[in-house]
């Protein structure tokens, strides 16, 4: 486990929602993009990006759902169970590789929080468009304590 | 709050599904489409659809859900807060206005749920197809009493 | 009730994730392809694949779900109700009969455990591309004994 990581700011929602709905022990995040360095990593996996660069993409905005968990619960040893992640791979045609790429995030889930904690199920699927062209886009149910 | 909003009257499944599906207090709503006066709004929004008329069949969706909502649970005072939406639109080619499109219905929810019960978190992703060409596709997951 | 139907063998995993992961009685289970006789049914519905072949995808994807269930939860009598299918469709450009092609999967789980728990919340979407190629993935959330 790896809960010391160091995280980028909590992003904000970018429409009329919140990146995180409770209820009960279970919490909704929103789907999340790859923010680094306050720059969005936009384009599509296949074209204008590599598959190492989606990978990356996937791993930062892993980066940034443990970043509005972490600034939602205070620390992320509240964090009891990953569920189920939903990752969606902006794609050019015929890119099919997406679950390589969304392993980025997943890989990181598991680092950090270990394998009992962290590892998931997940759906990993391409998508014809995200929001402002960001390259991958990765939503989270998990449980709290 | 506007719990007393006008609705239309509650859509039916398209397929072997049904609306909604309960299991204690967590109520997962079925992918609503944009009827209205009985008609599908069908196209692709930033091709066939404007930005703003992709807003307005967010909206018309949302309307649906919580027609789905009202008939199901009799009356909406009984939802104690909305967790999360996946908002899917329908794009032509390189439109990724999606959040703005899909606010149409989450400011819907807000205004007539208010802002603690009504505000959630959210996907917003855009579809190579959607059932019959609808423009937009949402559902969610609701906790009631 | 069907719970004795003949099974495909459980699938595995396409990445760093689980095929399903348990909250109590809450299963989420991960996106699952079409796996027949040990290959993958892959394609574009609409144009490598007739709507009947997207159909039978979709039937085969179910049965690979239950695999997973049963071989996570020894029985599928354990299966209290099935609460939500997100059905993806791998589809070419146009096609947009994606609920009779997902009806494959929902029909069968109506078959399997009767229409009170078998029948279930779904949204059905059309994908730019998925994994490999596959023609559907579905995921699922269940609740169990």
């Amino acid at each position: 486990m790896k809960l010391d990581i160091e995280l980028p700011p909590a992003p904000s929602a970018a429409g009329s929602y919140q990146l995180a709905k409770r209820h009960k022990d279970l919490v909704f995040l929103s789907g999340h993009g790859p923010i680094e360095g306050g720059n969005l990593i936009t384009g599509k996996v296949g074209a204008d990006l590599t598959l190492e660069q989606g990978v990356h993409a996937a791993h930062v905005t892993g980066l940034n759902l443990l970043a509005t968990l972490k600034a939602e619960f205070d620390d992320l040893e509240n964090v009891v169970s990953v569920l189920k992640l939903l990752g969606m791979v902006n794609v050019a045609p015929g890119f099919d590789q997406i679950p390589a790429v969304i392993n980025g995030c997943s890989d990181l889930f598991v680092e950090v929080f270990g394998h009992k904690i962290g590892r998931h199920a997940r759906s990993a699927v391409g998508m014809a468009e995200l929001p402002f062209g960001m390259a991958v886009e990765i939503e989270a149910v998990v449980a709290v304590r």
